[in-house]
């Protein structure tokens, strides 16, 4: 039975088709200024793990935190763009055969598979890349002083200190490199506010960096973000003991195949919907002051904590 | 016999040394701003291919090109070293046993037979995005203006229209995704191009964009770089096929051994020596109108063109 569309709904399908139109549009086959010349089967590659599914969970952080400060809705979509193609890199390369080895994604074959190794490791670079060209065009803010915040923010969100620090963490945790690292529960929390959180984190400030935000509402929004990153995390190993890969669009039960230690391991199923409850009251209480216009940004970290994929 | 040390490799040895040491700096355990903690085996991958090694031909080139300008000599190194990190990820990446699959890399074990193949790639990908976090700090220009024209730049000299793309044709020109494409030698021209030359134009052009250069000293920088692009890179082709791994400090003969066609195979040795000249005349001619203080840059086109490693 089909659910009714909600407003909150309603406003995530929207976010979500205007940047794959967006997308599709920056990823056409025309060089821009100061490239030489933009290969096919690349284009494609990167087309093909960026185009054509996914929640754009994080673009639409980025819209509806710009959209508090009434930022152009062009601008966020700008940024949640190059959220979304770092997102989608890290997909790319996390999947590769050395990394998860995960065949299926989003219901399709991964980029590997469809293609091969080597252009899914130059797929995802290149979407790592293309972000921080994104960032840097005028149609994402006219002020160099906010781009360049954002391009840091970003850089600092996705590299050795957040997601790709993560995932190194992440394969520590299946013991990969020796035993696991003492201290297993704050060892996890740290894997996954880096792996997953920092970007959902950059997701929620970026609109305020966009719009001017003052600090008091800039840590009101990192607050908002670092609650929404847990409880995304939380759900996802959640989705990996008790969801079924049919519904998930992934495979499922890997954590448990590989003997990864997650929250759920170590806390328990109960505890860890426990811990979810409690960071999304974390999340609505940050943005409480916002009243009325934090409304939906509050049914975001409910939505993501109660998400079935 | 050591070959006495002139004044131009003293300015090489020093601009190496000045990016070693900020290297170090810059990687160090110490997380920055916005960064979450730094994994000490991903830090550990990323100082392995990135420190100790290499003659730094890139941020020699930014330091030259910014020279012209009286830049501050630390803006330069900052610009360089960013320039470095991608050009060190590069190297981890096609190094790859899905890529080029090479066994040692300056003398050493590549990063992946060092550590491993998931850790290559991760450390790779931080090491492109510690680019533009570097980019994006005050030290390299108080401008936010300037700093986003380099990550503008940076990015596109090193994405799906420069390095990342240039890659992406040096594999099909192995002919792995079926026949090698017609028109072989305008082919590996622009393969070349992208692959090599667009980093090396970076180079040239960042000093301009951080001395405030006019428009027509970016034209004169951007063509020389052009320039010693191609060089750089037929001395490449030529080395692959004269120089001996010791010396060259990794293997040699690959080219032939996989059937892929480099501008020495398509033009012959001789052919491609004169190719050579001819592309280090039209460096020196872009900065003939610099007249001494370009010196040192026209001599680096010569020493590009005829180096032994």
């Amino acid at each position: 039975m089909a659910k009714m569309k909600t407003s909150f709904t309603n406003a995530l399908d929207a976010a979500a088709s205007e940047t794959e139109d967006l997308l599709g549009t920056l990823l056409s086959t025309q060089p821009a200024s100061g490239e030489i010349e933009r290969p096919q089967r690349l284009l494609d590659a990167m087309r093909y793990s960026s185009l054509g599914g996914g929640k754009r969970l994080r673009p639409f952080l980025v819209v509806e935190s710009a959209a508090l400060f009434d930022v152009p809705r062009q601008r966020a979509l700008m940024a949640g763009a190059a959220l979304e193609c770092v997102h989608c890199y890290s997909l790319v390369h996390d999947d590769l055969p050395s990394m998860d080895n995960d065949d299926l994604r989003r219901g399709r074959p991964t980029l590997h598979r469809a293609y091969d190794d080597a252009t899914a490791i130059l797929a995802g670079d290149s979407l790592l890349t293309f972000a921080f060209d994104i960032l840097s065009r005028d149609e994402t803010h006219p002020d160099p002083a906010v781009r360049i915040a954002l391009v840091r923010e970003l850089a600092r969100g996705s590299g050795l200190g957040g997601m790709a620090g993560g995932q190194m963490l992440d394969l520590a945790a299946e013991g990969r490199f020796g035993a696991m690292p003492a201290g297993e529960e704050t060892f996890i929390i740290t894997m996954q506010a880096m792996k997953t959180g920092a970007l959902l984190h950059f997701a929620c400030i970026a609109g305020g960096i966009l719009g001017g935000a003052s600090a008091e509402q800039l840590r009101a929004l990192s607050a908002y973000g670092r609650a929404v990153g847990t409880a995304f995390q939380i759900a996802d190993d959640l989705l990996d003991v008790e969801g079924d890969a049919a519904t998930v669009g992934k495979a499922t039960g890997k954590d448990a195949a590989v003997g990864k230690a997650t929250l759920v391991s170590v806390l328990g199923i109960e505890a860890a919907r426990k811990r979810i409850a409690g960071v999304v009251a974390d999340a609505e209480a940050a943005l409480a002051p916002d009243g009325e216009r934090g409304a939906i940004l509050r049914e975001t970290a409910r939505f993501i904590a109660a998400r079935e994929k």
